[in-house]
C-alpha cells in the first residue's frame, strides 16, 4: 500500500475519542481511518504518569501493525502524559489533542482570559495550563474539573435538568471570571457544548480540542505530502472489551450509524 | 503465624469495598485485614465475564501470598462472574457480597417485593436476581441499573440537590411497584442509603449488602473455629494505581482516620 493511502491511527483510553474520530472523518473525508478503544483499562485519568506512558506505547503499538501513517492520541489524559514518549519512539507523526486546542484557545480570546474544563487527571496534569502558558504568558488561565461530565454523557443524559445542575455548579465560579473563551479539554464534553454554552452565555467562546486537533492532522498530513485522495475509504473500530457496550454507547457519539462493528482485540503484552 | 490470627482478606476493583471493610472492622473488631483495590483496572462493570475472572484470581494471588485464612470478594461485579472460579481454585474459605445481600432482603421483606440496584454490569449480570429467586421463588424482583450513583459518591456528593434528583429519576419507577426492601447492589450506595431513603420513604426498608457480608464472614470464621481473639489487630491497604487518590477518595468512606496510607502493588503477571 501507498504511504498517502494508508489509515489515520487514533486511540483513546475509551469512547470519548469518537468525537475527535467524527471531526477528523467530516475535515477529512478521503482518509481511512483505524480506531482503538482501550476499553479494558479506561479510565486514564485516575491512573498515575507510568501506567499511562505504558498503556499508550502499547495502543500505538497495535495501531502501527495497522500501518498507519500518523498517530492521534485522542486521549487528553493519554496527550498530557505520554506524548512525548510516543514521539521519541514512533516513526509517524504523533498529534495529541492539548496543544491543537490550547492554540486554537489563545487565538480566540481577546480578553486573555481563558477558562479550561477536563477530568481530574487532566487538570491535575497542568498540560493545557502549561501549553496555553507556553503559547502566550499573557493569558490568565482558570482551570477546573468536572469529574462528572463524562459519566453524564456515557448515561446519554446531555440534555437534562440534572446536566444543568451539574454544569451550574462546576462552572459558576469560571462565570464570575469574565473569561472569553472557555476550551472543553475533555473528549467527552463536546457533547455538553449546549448545556455549558447555555449557562455560560453568548460572550463566552467555547472551543473544544476534537475539531481543533483535526485541523490539526489536516496540516501535517498536507505539510507532508500525505494526504490521500480516496475512494472508498474505511473505519475500522478496535476495542480491549466490551464492543457491545462500545457500539451502544458509540451511537451517542457518531450520529449517522457509522460504528456498527468493534472488533476485540488483545493489546498488552 | 497461628491460622486464626491470620488476616481477613478483602478485595475490590477500587475504592467501593471499603464499605464492606468498615463493616466487617465494625462486626469483627479482632480480626487484622488485608486489603486489595485495583484501582489500576477499575472499573470492572464495564468489562466482560472473561476479563473479570482473570483479574480476580489475579487479585486473590496477591492476597494469598500474605496470608489470608478467608477472601471477602467485596465487589459485586467480580462476585457475580467470579466467585465460582475463586472457590473452585483457592484453598480458603471465600465470601461475595451477593448471596449475603440477597438472603438478608429475602428474609425482611414481607410482601415478597425487592428492589434491587447497581450498576450496569451487576445488573445485566442478573447475579442478585438469580440469588434471590434461589432463596425463594415466590419474590418478585424490580431490578435497576443506577450507573451515576458511583461518580456521585466519588465526588463526596452524597447529600446536595443533584444526587436527590439522580436518586429521584432513577428510583422513580421503581417506587411505584410497592416493594418493602431496597437492596443496594453496589458496594457504593450505602453512603447514599440517606438520599435514597428519604426518597423511598419508611415503609422501604434499604438493606445494603456490606453489613450483610460482614455478618457472613463472622458466622463463616466462627463455624471453622477460625474466629481470632486479636490484640493489635492489623489493617493494611494496598492499591494497583495511585494511592494518593485513594487515600483521598477513601476518607469519603471510612470516617475514623483508619486509611492514612496505601501501598502501591503490581498484581499482574
Amino acid at each position: 500500500m501507498e504511504m498517502k493511502e494508508r489509515p489515520v491511527g487514533i486511540f483513546d483510553s475509551g469512547i470519548g475519542g469518537l468525537t475527535v474520530l467524527k471531526e477528523i472523518r467530516k475535515v477529512l473525508p478521503e482518509e481511512s481511518t483505524v480506531y482503538l478503544g482501550d476499553t479494558a483499562r479506561v479510565p486514564y485519568g485516575t491512573k498515575s504518569g507510568e501506567t499511562i506512558k505504558r498503556y499508550s506505547l502499547e495502543n500505538a503499538g497495535f495501531l502501527l501493525k495497522h500501518g498507519i501513517k500518523l498517530l492521534v492520541v485522542a486521549c487528553n489524559t493519554a496527550s498530557a502524559y505520554a506524548l512525548e514518549e510516543l514521539k521519541h519512539n514512533l516513526a509517524v507523526p504523533v498529534i495529541g489533542v492539548i496543544l491543537p486546542g490550547a492554540r486554537q484557545a489563545v487565538m480566540k480570546s481577546r480578553l486573555k482570559r481563558v477558562g479550561v474544563i477536563g477530568t481530574e487527571g487532566t487538570i491535575k496534569s497542568g498540560a493545557y495550563f502549561d501549553a496555553i502558558k507556553g503559547i502566550d504568558p499573557r493569558v490568565v488561565v482558570f482551570p477546573a474539573a468536572c469529574p462528572l461530565f463524562v459519566p453524564l454523557v456515557e448515561e446519554g443524559w446531555t440534555d437534562c435538568d440534572v446536566t444543568r445542575l451539574v454544569v451550574k455548579i462546576y462552572l459558576k465560579d469560571m462565570k464570575k471570571e469574565r473569561i472569553d473563551v472557555l476550551l472543553l479539554g475533555c473528549t467527552h464534553y463536546p457533547l455538553l457544548k449546549n448545556a455549558i454554552g447555555e449557562f455560560m452565555g453568548e460572550e463566552t467562546n467555547i472551543i473544544d480540542s476534537a475539531s481543533a486537533t483535526a485541523v490539526e492532522v489536516k496540516r501535517v498530513l498536507s505539510e507532508k505530502g500525505l494526504l490521500n485522495k480516496g475512494h472508498g475509504t474505511t473505519a475500522r473500530f478496535f476495542v480491549t472489551d466490551s464492543p457491545e457496550r462500545f457500539t451502544n454507547v458509540g451511537a451517542i457519539f457518531l450520529d449517522n450509524g457509522e460504528l456498527t462493528k468493534a472488533e476485540l482485540v488483545k493489546v498488552d503484552g
